[in-house]
């Protein structure tokens, strides 16, 4: 599969652009606030295919303010871009794996997005995600 | 800068292997046992620049080993591939990131590697790393 992106959570998303176009010297090429998720993003692109996306949760119920809140900032997940999001997901699911959610939700980027326990996934927060015409 | 890998530090490699086989639907590419960092590593292709590295300590005093003792299995680190590691590793020290060690090391797949501290960087562990000839 191929990597899309990596997603890190952060406390203030303004000063983590700051912070990442001077590590990755680049500036953000996508912002966008998701209102399903409460949370705003940007992404840095990191080759070909990756990039950097950053998250800030902005409501208190926002996944990512809470992983904040429990683990501080850092890395979050690390997204693979499928074709067939849903054949991936049965095939994974058959695999043994666990979901978090039961479909696919619309994400950032117009992209179908899809979440993996990491208890069944070694630690790692797993998304899969598909580009939709 | 082009994402060279995510490193993902695990208990046991030969199970991560087999778990990372299955989700990404491919095997690993390139294997190593690194003695000076007391690791093993395996290496999964992700895109045309991306991989996915498995680590795993093996000895007690390795660091990637109290990192799993300390925070389970999960995302250890992000590394970017630069061509002077030496200049950029001078670029970030001036931009006020702190390093982790004073010069670039010998780390796997025969490339030279520098971690900055991650309280400089938001939570996460990057590295660069840069391919020797």
């Amino acid at each position: 599969m191929i990597l899309d992106h990596i997603g890190i959570a952060v406390k203030n998303i303004e000063n983590a652009k700051k912070m990442y176009t001077s590590i990755l010297h680049s500036s953000a090429y996508h912002e966008e606030y998701l209102e399903s998720q409460k949370v705003k993003v940007a992404f840095f692109k990191t080759g070909a295919n990756s990039k950097i996306e950053l998250l800030e949760g902005i409501d208190v119920d926002s996944l990512i303010y809470k992983f904040v809140e429990k683990k501080g900032e850092g890395i979050h997940h690390m997204a693979f871009l499928v074709k067939d999001i849903y054949a991936e997901i049965e095939r994974m699911k058959n695999e043994g794996f666990e979901t978090l959610q039961d479909k696919p939700k619309l994400g950032a980027a117009n992209k179908l997005v899809f979440f993996f326990h990491p208890k069944s996934t070694g630690g790692s927060l797993i998304e899969l995600c598909q580009k939709q015409d």
